[in-house]
């Protein structure tokens, strides 16, 4: 047999496996694992580990805030920075502005996402159950595969507990995981009109804003409505203990739930919002502290959160973003950190390489997690016959320092400035096609196809 | 490239994955993975599931009691009902008596192993601390790769908190894990006594004699003496739902900690030991009801429970075994049950057939997990280049009716007697060498092998 | 020394001691206990229990709801009904309509309670936070001794979190107690609308609407809203096992928190909704099972509940009330039961008499820890030298049959229509004067008292 | 009417209430509280406190230890300090040497307690559960008020669970408490040899060796026996928040349970052990630090914790106690501190004055509760008519520093030497005869009597 291409003498690892094989890939996908395996293109990769690519499943690409500003990053940057982190595939968010109907969503974001270069599904954002053919556009975007939709419990975007319940019981109904960022809104709202009062608006009262007690009655709340309407729920970027805690106890208890937490509340603390450039650091949940951090490891050991990811969501530091209004008031300073490219290095160079998961773990957490709890299970997260080529080559041993020079981002910094990484994704590959070796891409816009999604069965 | 073996046409599936594939095997292992494979011999595959080889990490097999009576299974007939059962790798224990030597131990065990037709190893009981070159002996048996123990907390051979903690310690230091058998001693033995008062001596009183409360105590306190001594710890049988809930709360805190429950108390009730042929049901733990059942059904589903073995610990329902003393004195009753070759089959039936678990979990618990948790990695427990090609080839769709009569263990009965069965282990292959097919053996006595296992790594 | 009156021979009770003691009464006041006392009047307790008069602090009297019906007592038949039933004082509430200013609340309740033959104080229900003169009228409110305000999470006048941490705030502040209802209004709505689109109407389905996951959801979230702010906390009513567990939970970890049930929780269940006369039995949270009420006496027996009160909200059981929209419709027919008069003989009767509670812990669950919790201390829930001589004598052997026949509220039913019941209050004494003695009542409207309650330091 | 003695003008104070009255005294009773009061002898109390005497339920009087030590206090100089403590009533210990039959322990500590100023009873303590006569004389202890019993789980003494659940048993059956020095054996047991090993023998690891997590693993066990044995359990000197935990979750859940702390757990810490005389602070559990201390006072405040006793259990800082073995080796340190004439102005002064529990609390916490508890309501620990005139006036004003110098005990050092004081105990009641006043001692030994305690019924 000969195959299109060859991936040859490198470790291969899956969530289970780590072993010696060539890979070979034939019409875009994996064809056979083995040794002395031929084809028309190899690679080699000699030394190398080959992965699956990653999965970023939490990440706001060309998506507009509230108040009508725009992400740093559209499709062709944020994909091509997600590429050079080493991932294959994104899911961002598609997201309902109130009043606007579902159907106008979806167009508005299929036009957005032309120009990725990599394999995409949209997460639905609902802040809107009122509109018109409500229930009607939630079945069609199911049935093209938006198997996935996000509510708030804050923002001005939240939703009731009623309106929350409807999308939990559409969800339900048709086979679809709700996602949920998990703030208790009105603790939050009372701490920002008291600093507000009080003209404590320096960035690190955006931490101080919203404590991690805010966040445990949120998903505490969470947890027990998603019992209530029978719906699996997923809650997005866990950072408290007592947050970790509460999906634990539920999980012991049965209930189908998911949750999962983001390297910034590994790697950064709050007191990188007390920093002259603190606003760089504003987002929400805010940096927490050394006792969470552990507990969150604790839970990525353990499997209670199931993944890590990067909550991407880049505005500059300049007037155009972090600094639009002087940057004086916290509570003006857009939300969010950039961190598509720096979340895979970030989790293997502290994580594998420092001892705190194995290097299946690394892959379970990073894709093959992701795969099998939105849809893509047997398509995506692994390598293995009949699976999307999709692989990311790393050099394991390389070590290298994290900045804004060598990010391929459309925003103007790194919140992981100077992290001194080792191992780095060197090559990538989808579905059979090479996007990027020796540092160049090799892709064009638009080559990034849309993924219908499966229904939930996690 | 052509490969001694290919199973051709099959469903591979592993913890991971689940995919269409050829199976090459060159050497004793898992070559490639692939289409068109061709060896120079081939199995049809074609309609059936490739798994790999179950793992029995919990069984007893040539394991004489306190009293003296030998299992009824010895390690050729044990392995080869085991094989029959998709099994390729068992895990037995190697049981010291008070007073003997560990080294004396793994020499008497060694010849008793020496007719399996598996790979296998050894759990080590330790049931006395205070034998001659005690730390030695233990050293030397982690150095061999026996690299798991286990401990009593009841029965004759329970050990002391003190002794305990002796072995905890001794695990932690050298890297090995340490099973537990975890029921309150004096509780169990209050209500024995008391019951031999009573003239209450039916088998059903021997499920009353051990009551959950009387586990969830030992597990309670097994996990705070694992914390005290920094040491990993596997709770064996887990069955009650207050077990599960207390290995849920320490799990989530960020303990090491493992543990099992078996298809007995999944499948097999209490009501059981109230027949007239109540013997055949006396195992410990007792059977239980449908709400502990439930509750570890939700403990598999969520990765609490991280196994289902069988316990397998055969002895006749006559009066070499269970009726020896005329059974009418539940105390005098041999416990345990067999279930060897029983296990992947229920299993699979009333998990996967049944839609209470997907395949890959069935996979995981099964044998992937025993593999990770029980140093295997790598070598047992998956289908990957490099691994021994250790396989199952299983009709998903046969159906059967268990019975004594198609059971392949020596002992006269199965207590699962009459449960209709969707699917079937069919081939059975262990490096390489085709074990089973077409209902018929071909294995020889001592075709098995020492595993060396390697450190506690999970 | 001499005594205005003299309760002579009586077994006098108090939540501490039992003991046999004269009472002399001077000025209103207990003046002194002991033997052979000698007064102006003299009463014969010889074979009777002197106990406290009871506190009945959770009570709707001269209320109106949302759609502006009053409830049927007033404070005239509402405080007779309460007299009869062995109280001394009434803490009604003092509810707030949207939009209505603080200080107009308190003038219309002024008006409504001169007719009071008790004394009385009011728990101030904020509806509205926004009003003109908010805080302002608060601190005049609390000035003036309405030291206690309660708080909804359901109905139309909920508040939201923000508006719930405004009280709170307020609360923790001036010193004051935030009661709440806590019911989770989404859930509650979502199943209400259901039943209602499916035509399940009638009142059994008024307890499937409000199941106990609503009540311990919002438990939990006013707990950590509460903790938040820094503010004691009193959860009304509580009616199920979690509830009651979350309570536990946080009280244990040190949380300046109180709870209550009432006797219909421990006395009527759900089934009573499935009755011809369902409607009878309509009250929020809904009549529970045997389980719960199980949990309940558990939770009075070991202190973590405080108080058993009668949550008296009566409308009768015709069209001017229950039937008011012919009772088809589980959603229009008014909310709530009598029980004023019932509460304590059913508590004698169900708790003291068969044993599961002291007569002190009685004393202590009735009056007592109202008066500790309330602001009472060292004048009301005691039988002690200097505080007010508000007693209730009783015959704790009198057995008679509770009906409405002998009861004295303004509503046209009961909903322990036919309880047996042992142990009856006699007389009844308030600062001395005796409002109630065989079977007559010789106050007048009017000479209750309004009461200035002290701030919280329960 | 006239009395025997009158206490006049004082402020009274019980668990409920707080009040001024004099209070009249006849036959050794509390004959009448209330105004005016004139007697044949009178005290002054104004501007004094009058308060039940305390009740030491957890002192160590004349009881020699396994190596045969005496206590420094006998009956005579044991009650003499607690009664200048404050106190009117003692339960020490009669503690059962291995084999020693139950009838011969209580004839040995009746003629020990002869000497008794106060009135006081004995828990027995069971070390041994195998001795001829066993449960007969059981019964026979319990039958004459002996109606108390406590085991250890740790030292010499120590039960088997085995023994434990005989205990529980007979216990549940008679209606008597049990009480448990609850410390997992095994953990202790392998720190002390470490240290042992290690040449770790300085008072500090003392602490060392009995860290929080053996306490909690005792306490959560006892927890689980008493209820397997359904009977009724109390835990002394509980000194961990993980222990407070256990404790409220299980009476949370409705188990009959009661605990304690100590003063020194709550005033003095670990840092003590590390003084040059250290051995002075060597008591079990250990002393602890700030964090459990908080935990500690929150179970006070709260009631989970129904007692602050002493656990006096002195003896000397030179050759004949604390540095008998000449004090290097921790191991050989006699446990326990003297503090029976310390623990009511320590927990009046911390407690009271700095406002972190009530008076009546106080009250509740020192004298009430245990008699509650151990069989005594009605006759001691309450001011009430027809209770035995025991009683303390103290001085709430006065300011003193506690010391050695002013201490009555016979041991020769106090551990809270130099404490501040504010409050003070002047004039001791019991059953209406002057036992102190002036600083003086009016008794003579043998004055106190054995208190027959009533079944458990709390």
């Amino acid at each position: 047999m000969s195959f299109d291409l060859v991936i040859r003498g490198g470790t291969v690892s899956t969530a289970t496996d780590t072993f010696r094989a060539d890979v070979g890939i034939a019409g875009g996908k994996v064809a056979a694992l083995g040794d002395g395996l031929t084809g028309e293109e190899t690679i080699d990769a000699t030394g190398k580990l080959v992965l699956p690519g990653g999965i970023e499943s939490h990440c706001h690409i060309a998506q507009e805030s509230s108040t009508g500003m725009m992400t740093a990053d559209d499709y062709r940057t944020g994909s091509i920075s997600a590429a050079f982190g080493g991932h294959t595939t994104i899911i961002p968010f598609a997201a309902q502005r109130p009043g606007q109907s579902i159907a106008d969503v979806l167009r508005a974001y299929d036009e957005r996402a032309a120009t990725s270069v990599l394999d995409y599904g949209y997460h639905l954002i609902v802040s809107d159950t009122s509109v018109h053919d409500f229930r009607e556009d939630m079945g069609k975007a199911f049935d093209r595969g938006v198997t996935s939709f996000k509510v708030f419990m804050t923002y001005d975007i939240r939703l009731t507990d009623e309106s929350f319940l409807d999308v939990l019981d559409f969800a339900a109904g048709a086979g679809a995981l709700t996602m949920v960022h998990a703030e208790n809104h009105g603790m939050i709202d009372r701490l920002r009109a008291r600093f507000g009062e009080e003209g404590k608006l320096a960035p690190i009262y955006h931490a101080h804003s919203r404590p991690e007690a805010a966040e445990a009655e949120a998903i505490s709340r969470a947890i027990r409505l998603a019992r209530f309407a029978g719906a699996p729920l997923f809650i997005v970027h866990v950072s408290s203990a007592e947050g970790v805690a509460e999906v634990a106890r539920a999980r012991a208890a049965g209930q189908p739930l998911h949750a999962e937490t983001c390297p910034q509340y590994l790697f950064l603390r709050e007191e990188h919002l007390a920093r002259e450039d603190g606003q760089k650091f504003i987002c929400s949940p805010p940096l927490r502290d050394d006792v969470t951090a552990e507990a969150l490891w604790q839970g990525l050991a353990t499997g209670i959160l199931e993944m890590s990811t990067s909550d991407h969501s880049p505005s500059n530091y300049d007037e155009t973003g972090k600094l639009r209004d002087g940057g004086k008031d916290f509570r003006k300073v857009p939300n969010g950190l950039p961190g598509i490219e720096a979340r895979l290095p970030l989790m293997f160079s502290e994580g594998v390489v420092k001892g705190r998961i194995s290097l299946q773990q690394f892959v379970a957490l990073t894709s093959t997690n992701a795969a099998r709890i939105f849809g893509l299970v047997g398509r995506k997260g692994t390598i293995a016959p009949g699976a999307d080529a999709d692989m990311a080559i790393w050099d394991p041993e390389e070590t290298w320092t994290m900045s804004q020079e060598n990010s391929h981002h459309a925003v103007n910094y790194t919140p992981f400035e100077g992290f001194e990484i080792t191992g780095r994704p060197k090559t990538i590959i989808q579905r059979g096609n090479i996007l990027i070796s020796d540092d160049t891409l090799h892709a064009t816009p638009g080559d990034g196809q849309f993924l219908e999604r499966a229904r939930y069965a996690a």
